[in-house]
């Protein structure tokens, strides 16, 4: 696995810890960014960086993406100059990026077919944080092969990788923890609200149910939020979750499985993105039960 | 507060042991049970055991209740020789059971009418363990005054004691942490059905999702379950969740505060009540999706 040569493409917030952690662990990583500086500033830690995505490809066994959309994916890999152009059979493309599991499977086919390369979506959770630890958590889709040979790689960057099936199943996987999230923070926001017209003190509800079966981490960063009515620098995006709950809908179309609950909640949050509150803390769904005051 | 004498009434599964742990603080402590067997089994460690619910009311200054359902805590109170019949203005009644909280504002409203004693509700999180070991979570609703005056007899009990607003508050409190929990087993249900449909291993959600933002006990206990469709040996019973989100729905027609999420879930858990399910694991939920095989 040591005379594996790397390239990683897009050295953002996510993606400079992760090839650092790589270059410590002793493995050849080649780089290359849309923004050069951001490629050229690892060079110090010992990567060599390509000129252009062509000269990465062409010098490397295994290419990984950390890219910010499903749109930057596509153009690295399917624009002109892109990875599918000079890829060949027997190199293997890893996905880190948060895509769209049907894309993903999309996208997969395309490079297969175009040049033999194959594809492990490899969604990560545990943020900046977790990938300067080594910590991250990596939901991998793709053949058992295809997971078994890249799974040395991802040592240095994680505390658990879990095959979850196919390719697109990592991003599957990471849609399933958003539908979970998703909900829950519609939930929250109608809970808030009945406490409160209600007559109980809702700033006390972390204290008294933290611990027992309501408690997670959504819990505990939003219902103090919303009982405050505090939206202030929202630690995430009412966009963000929507996204996510739409893309769980355009599945269950897709897999002919209903999936009524977060239906419902990506109406409700899409309610709220309309009245102006796409870019606001999610915390911001109480809002819409809310007796209006005086 | 040494000198208070208090009546414990309802010695099953969490009763015994709470009178247990008041008994071993050194609490004067007289007891009676529907069945005086149970009552008599606390005799060996230091209870008084009342003959009746008149004589229990009439030797006490404060009494607690811990029975299985609302029904239960209206009969003792209100009921022929009940504690309303000759209880006196200046006692307390402490009613950890879970009962409706409408109800409980009706309750504590004719008792203090009828003979002047303050009622505190003080439902229980932590289960029979909790009881043994004194950790419980206790949620009250009354007045500062009333709160106050029981807390010190509460503290052989309880981790943790929060004043969560008027009486019936310590109630609605715990009904939001049902709408929580009973949302979430729905959402589980619809995400594992959606995984297994696109091709994802379900049995690796946990593993894969653990820790992070969609982690909670629920989702430990019943994603498993749902993805192994093993129904065992419930843990917990459907119906519960379900006269929970019912109790939330109701809450919510008085207090004029919606709750679309706890309403569709409410609806969902009563489709498969409906069909022979009400004593299952609310982890049946997931076969409402789960395409049928052959």
């Amino acid at each position: 696995m040591r005379t594996l040569r790397l390239g990683f493409i897009g050295t953002g917030l996510m993606g400079t810890p992760m090839t650092r952690r790589l270059l410590q662990a002793g493995l050849d990583v080649t780089v290359w960014n849309r923004s050069p500086a951001k490629a050229d500033a690892l060079a110090a830690d010992g990567a060599r960086v390509a000129g252009s995505l062509t000269e990465l490809t062409r010098s490397v066994d295994v290419i990984m993406l950390c890219l910010a959309n499903t749109a930057a994916v596509e153009s690295v890999v399917f624009g002109d100059g892109g990875v599918a152009e000079t890829g060949r059979a027997g190199q293997r493309l890893v996905d880190f990026s948060s895509s769209d599991p049907a894309a993903t499977r999309d996208f997969a086919e395309r490079l297969s077919h175009g040049c033999g390369m194959a594809w492990v979506d490899s969604p990560v959770s545990g943020g900046v944080a977790g990938a300067e630890a080594g910590s991250l958590a990596i939901m991998c889709g793709g053949t058992a092969d295809d997971v078994a040979a890249v799974e040395p790689l991802l040592e240095p960057l994680s505390a658990r990788v879990t095959h979850m099936g196919e390719v697109g199943s990592g991003q599957l996987t990471k849609v399933c923890n958003q539908m979970v999230v998703g909900c829950q923070a519609a939930v929250l926001a109608e809970t808030v609200a009945l406490a409160e017209s209600s007559g109980v003190d809702a700033t006390r509800l972390v204290e008294a149910l933290s611990g027992g079966f309501a408690d997670s981490k959504p819990f505990r960063i939003l219902t103090p939020r919303m009982a405050a009515a505090d939206y202030a620098n929202p630690p995430w995006h009412l966009r963000t979750l929507l996204k996510d709950l739409d893309m769980a809908v355009a599945q269950s179309q897709r897999s002919h499985s209903a999936t009524p609950m977060s239906g419902l909640a990506a109406q409700l949050l899409r309610a709220q993105a309309t009245r102006g509150h796409a870019g606001d803390d999610p915390a911001i769904l109480v809002e819409s039960y809310r007796q209006p005051q005086g």
